[in-house]
C-alpha cells in the first residue's frame, strides 16, 4: 500500500485479446490508484523469436473461440466486431503510438486504432493513409505524426520495447506485468486485480 | 427457470485443468440447482481425431502457466501439485469411473483419482493396482470392479461418450455444455454460470 503501482501493459492492436484487455484492465487500475504502462510489442517478432507457429486449429475448436468472442463482448458490452481482414500489418500503428508521446496523445492514439480494427472492421490502421487520419483527428499534423513514427528513434524505441518483453518472459498479448508477477491473457484480470490488493 | 438444468461436463483426469474445473463447477451447479452429468473422454483419442499435436511451448510459456497453475490452487484453496509423472495412461480410470456407476460412487471415483493424481503425485491410477485400492477403500470388491472396467460395456461406453464429445463440438478438457452452449476451460466458470441464470 501506498507504493507506487504500475501496471506495465504489453499490447499490439493485431491482438484481439488485447482489445478486451484494454477496456477490462482500466476499472481495475482505477480501484486500485495504479497506473497503467501502455508498452507496444510486435507480438510478430516475438512469436518468430519463440519459433512459435499459430497452428492450425480444429474447426470445433475456432467455432468456440468465436462464440466465447461473442460471449465476452456481451457480457462487457462492448461493441466488438471480427475483422474480415486478419491479420494485419501492425507496426506502423504500434510506432505510432509511440510517436503520440511527443503530443501527450499515446493512450488517445492506442483506444482509437484499437477501435477502428476492432469495432469497425477498419483495417486502414495497417497504413499512414488510415493512421494520419487518426492524427488529424487528434488534432496532430499528420505529416509530423508520420515522420516520427517513421524515425530511427521510435523504430528503436519498438525494438526495445519487444526486446524487453522478451527478457522480461513475455510471449504473447495482452500481458500484464505487476512486479515480478506476469499474467496473460484478457481472462487473467480477476488476478491482476487480487496482486494489487496486495501489492 | 423450472427447467431442468443439467451440466454436461467433459473431463479427463489426465488434464491439468479438469482437475481445478471439477472443484470449481459444483458449488456454482449448486447455486443454480443444476445437476452435473459427469462425462469421461478419452482426450487422447481427441486430439488423435482432430491431428492436433501437443507442441513445445516455450520456456517463458511454460513457467507462466506453472505460476498460474499455482495462483489457481491459492485462490480456490486447493492443494493441487504438478505430478512429476506426465502424461499418464489413463483409459483404466476412466472406464473405471463408468464401471463405479454400477454401484453410485462414479461422483466418490472420479474425486478419488482427481486427489491421488493431482493432490498426492499418486500416478499408480494408471494401472489396476492403484485403481484396485480405490475401488476397495469405497466398500466395492476390487475384482468386480476390474471385471467391469475391462468388459466390452464399459470399453464402447467411453469410447461412445467419446465421440459423442466430439460430435457435439468437444475439442479439449474440461468442456462443460448447457443446452446448446459449450464452454471450455477452467477460466470459463463466470460464463457458465451466467448461461446458468439465463436458461
Amino acid at each position: 500500500m501506498g507504493n507506487d503501482r504500475t501496471i506495465d501493459f504489453y499490447w499490439e492492436v493485431g491482438s484481439t485479446n488485447s482489445y478486451f484487455a484494454l477496456h477490462l484492465l482500466r476499472p481495475i487500475a482505477e480501484r486500485h490508484g495504479a497506473s497503467i504502462r501502455y508498452i507496444p510489442i510486435n507480438l510478430g517478432h516475438v512469436f518468430r523469436h519463440h519459433n512459435y507457429v499459430l497452428m492450425e486449429e480444429p474447426a470445433a475448436k475456432i467455432a468456440n473461440r468465436i462464440r466465447d468472442l461473442e460471449r465476452w463482448a456481451e457480457r462487457y458490452d462492448l461493441p466488438f466486431r471480427l475483422p474480415t481482414i486478419f491479420p494485419i500489418k501492425t507496426s506502423r500503428a504500434l510506432r505510432g503510438a509511440i510517436a503520440m508521446r511527443n503530443w501527450g496523445k499515446e493512450v488517445a492514439f492506442v483506444d482509437a486504432i484499437f477501435a477502428a480494427y476492432w469495432e469497425r472492421n477498419d483495417a486502414s490502421i495497417q497504413h499512414y493513409a488510415g493512421l494520419r487520419g487518426i492524427a488529424e483527428s487528434m488534432g496532430v499534423d499528420p505529416d509530423a505524426f508520420e515522420a516520427a513514427a517513421e524515425s530511427d528513434e521510435c523504430r528503436a524505441s519498438l525494438i526495445g520495447a519487444t526486446d524487453g518483453a522478451l527478457a522480461r518472459g513475455v510471449f504473447g498479448a495482452p500481458t500484464m506485468v505487476i512486479g515480478r508477477e506476469i499474467f496473460w491473457g484478457k481472462d487473467r484480470m480477476d488476478f491482476v486485480e487480487r496482486e494489487l490488493t496486495r501489492s
